[in-house]
């Protein structure tokens, strides 16, 4: 197999979400870390029901929905101007600090994203984060109207980049994507942030856990969906060695 | 509108499970309130993702699944023994203390079932539990290879029952699957199990959060899907007097 192209999910692999946790603590104290969980939770289920209902709304709606829904949830009462002050953090989150380098080292083959994002979403992060000078292309599910992982959203790598699965190393810390991603027939490289010790130990005999924690318990580990990615790597550092290998 | 029959979902709506946690933690001491919780979260992740990548396996398999994800998760070791002994539970799941007497109270319409459950493990459920005396249908989603909240799974009412769905009341006490009932034409009352003064007060400030409480913040308040139930209620008991209303 020889990578011509290698393709990025966006939240959580290559942006830090925890990283809204610092404006939702500055708004809300005392509850920025169940915001931020609670928050993230709801954001990739809606993603799916809209999309097994059939009611599509662009990540931006999803997103502002979510958000709405988690501080309902936790009774919290806001103006619109605490809310728009948190939702503008999703234009400015964190790279992780291995991701520039780490792209920038997989040149000149083809690098892009594919996600869920809705393009103004995705267009102002990757500007904001300077990853525009690096990335070939920034492609939203959006032009599917369903979000990952259905395979219809998947196809938009090939028509985009003009370049088949088989030749394609696609990279998710997310397990879900991973797997959606393996299902469709793409290479696959899965990123374990949490390790399987760090995770059984964080929950061991808990009658009570931080958010991030049950966060973590239920998203981090690799899903059992009769599915498992081509390669597990740790750290986006990993893949130019690993991409180097296969050209 | 007249109701001609009543539809009810089973898992949380019917059946308690949080019932699982007596044996969740007869088999690992200290762990049963976290198996339970991660156990139920993952479940439905699960049976939404596999609907999405078009690679459905029938709700045994997803429940297996899941509780070896969560068992996993927790660095638990188990023999099959125990794991047996866990998934036994779902079969004989607790009912809530009303659901008998308040199904009874509204015969002679039609009552019935519409579930993500195997067909295998709805009849020994309804069988166990004695619902079998009152139902007169108990609709598996399997037919249609697709999880609810998908459309083509609420089709299964009409189609077995032979009533529209317009005449049809749908209960459940998950708001993502009262959203999709309503999205795809049924009437539908929402249990709210909890309510949001409760729910608030349980999240307030907090660092740590018990499991269950994690659980209920995502799980049992009505979501943003920019849809509404008909009804909203608070126990099964509230039912037969609605339903008279409308006959």
């Amino acid at each position: 197999m020889t990578i011509k192209a290698v393709v990025f999910d966006a939240y959580g692999t290559l942006y830090d979400i925890q990283s809204v946790a610092a404006v939702t603590e500055e708004v809300f104290p005392g509850y920025g870390e169940i915001i931020t969980q609670i928050w993230r939770i709801k954001q990739l289920e809606y993603t799916w029901l809209r999309s097994l209902m059939r009611r599509y709304e662009d990540f931006s709606v999803v997103t502002r929905d979510s958000l709405a829904y988690t501080l309902r949830c936790l009774g919290l009462k806001y103006d619109v101007g605490a809310f728009e002050r948190i939702m503008e953090k999703y234009l400015y989150l964190d790279l992780y600090p291995d991701a520039t380098a780490s792209l920038s080292a997989m040149k000149p083959r083809k690098l892009a994203i594919l996600s869920n994002g809705s393009p103004d979403m995705l267009n102002a992060l990757v500007k904001n984060s300077g990853l525009d000078q690096v990335l070939d292309a920034t492609i939203s599910v959006d032009a599917k109207k369903v979000f990952k992982p259905s395979p219809d959203a998947y196809t938009l790598i090939e028509s985009t980049l003009g370049i088949p699965p088989g030749e394609i190393l696609f990279i998710s810390s997310n397990p879900w994507d991973a797997c959606g991603a393996k299902a469709f027939g793409l290479n696959v490289a899965w990123i374990e942030r949490v390790t399987p010790e760090a995770m059984a130990l964080a929950c061991a005999k808990s009658d009570v856990v931080a958010p991030l924690t049950m966060f973590k318990a239920i998203r981090t580990q690799m899903d059992e969906l009769g599915l498992e990615p081509d390669y597990r790597i740790h750290a986006l550092s990993e893949l130019p060695d690993l991409v180097a290998l296969r050209s």
